[in-house]
């Protein structure tokens, strides 16, 4: 997903992260369209032949990462996996230089708080009880949680490296004196946070415009627009001070 | 993807096939951010390991193909694979009655078909040229087919059998005398077409409205319109046909 040559300018990464929006607002509104379906979360419910202990949810996202690991997906760094053991890559994926500073992409992998927030949000998503739709439920968990996950962990990255080359004595002093909250400041902006909920919060009422309401579950846009503001955004930063107190010097 | 019990009730076929329209739209969407990348449709250029003759496409399709067959996917009637050989589902899909007359699914199989229209729509869809984005190509290019593949089949068998509930004397006697001709012209209601075409057109650009068109590569709502009059609305009747010819009577 990256130019040949990365541009470490800030306003092409916000650019970026605003590409990102649609393909998440899309994947959440596709997962909607099926009840909650709890039993697809409860390990050792799968009925999955083999698998004992783990929920089909569980399955699906382990696999699929295992067949996105041989593709080379998470030689990207902004593809954090959120399963491991994973197979090595069967093809090379060419890399842009990405100007980031780090020695192993996922000491930045915040995957764990992701699937929480997720998880969370789909008692808000989806309509309550049990359609039956256990293999599209999964299917579409997985499709969303990986959008999600890119433009987390795409934010943290490269957002914590363009600031840090904005101001680096400042950024530098933050990380030797090993304060968080202090970094947590320096790198929020909080009129950039409140324009990408206020786009949000646009785009997913004009995606749903021309949906038929009898046959698509149309979400109310603030459910994704809390979702961004409690845990995209707030994520993204964590990502960046992690990004931070991990660059190499 | 289906209620409990299923409804041969035309218009609610109908709701459901306009449901799956937002689904086929986002993902359409989502493949052309990518550019065209041709390399990945050439057999024997995947760079995958121990894959010397696929195209990394084929490659793709087959091995999200063999995880989903796992999951049960392919024991849904509207779930037609694109390529063979798949592994026994390891789970058990609960379907309901679905009140189609046939003895094997796969007779209504009009996957290569789609795979020939939608290659061709690729070439529009997509900007032309290279982004080095292969895996994100392959992997977008095997979500849209699976939306595509869904609605069509869907609508070949649903559609098929609650036409011919509502008038088996006609459509027996056309199937009897094999006349592919007069069945496709007793199965078309031209009204419908163009509602449909209309309402894609209008969804296409509402879907798109709040992007920004400098991160968002915006398309012509007119090539998704062009390829649901061209390729999804034809191919759905000639299953149709398919499906009457080889219903169980």
């Amino acid at each position: 997903m990256l130019p040949d040559k990365v541009n470490l300018d800030l306003s092409l990464i916000a650019a970026r992260l605003e590409g990102l929006e649609e393909t998440i607002i899309y994947k959440l509104l596709d997962r909607a369209q099926f009840c909650l379906n709890a039993r697809i979360y409860e390990p050792g419910k799968s009925g999955f032949l083999g698998e004992e202990r783990r929920s089909l949810f569980e399955i699906r996202l382990r696999m699929q990462e295992q067949m996105d690991a041989q593709f080379g997906r998470f030689m990207v760094p902004e593809e954090r996996p959120f399963t491991g053991e994973l197979p090595p890559s069967r093809r090379s994926v060419s890399l842009p230089d990405t100007g980031l500073r780090l020695e192993k992409y996922d000491v930045v992998n915040l995957c764990g708080p992701i699937m929480a927030a997720y998880r969370d949000l789909l008692r808000r998503l989806c309509p309550a009880g049990d359609d039956g739709q256990y293999g599209s439920g999964v299917e579409h968990d997985v499709y969303a949680l990986q959008a999600i996950g890119r433009r987390v962990h795409y934010g943290a990255l490269y957002v914590g490296e363009s600031k840090f080359r904005d101001d680096p004595g400042k950024f530098s002093a933050l990380v030797d004196k090993n304060d968080s909250s202090a970094l947590l400041a320096a790198l929020t902006r909080q009129e950039v946070e409140n324009a990408i909920i206020a786009r949000v919060r646009v785009k997913a009422a004009a995606i749903q415009a021309q949906a038929n309401k009898i046959v698509r579950q149309i979400i109310d846009p603030e459910i994704i627009v809390a979702f961004y503001r409690d845990a995209v955004i707030p994520l993204t930063k964590e990502g960046e001070v992690l990004y931070l107190k991990n660059r190499k010097r």
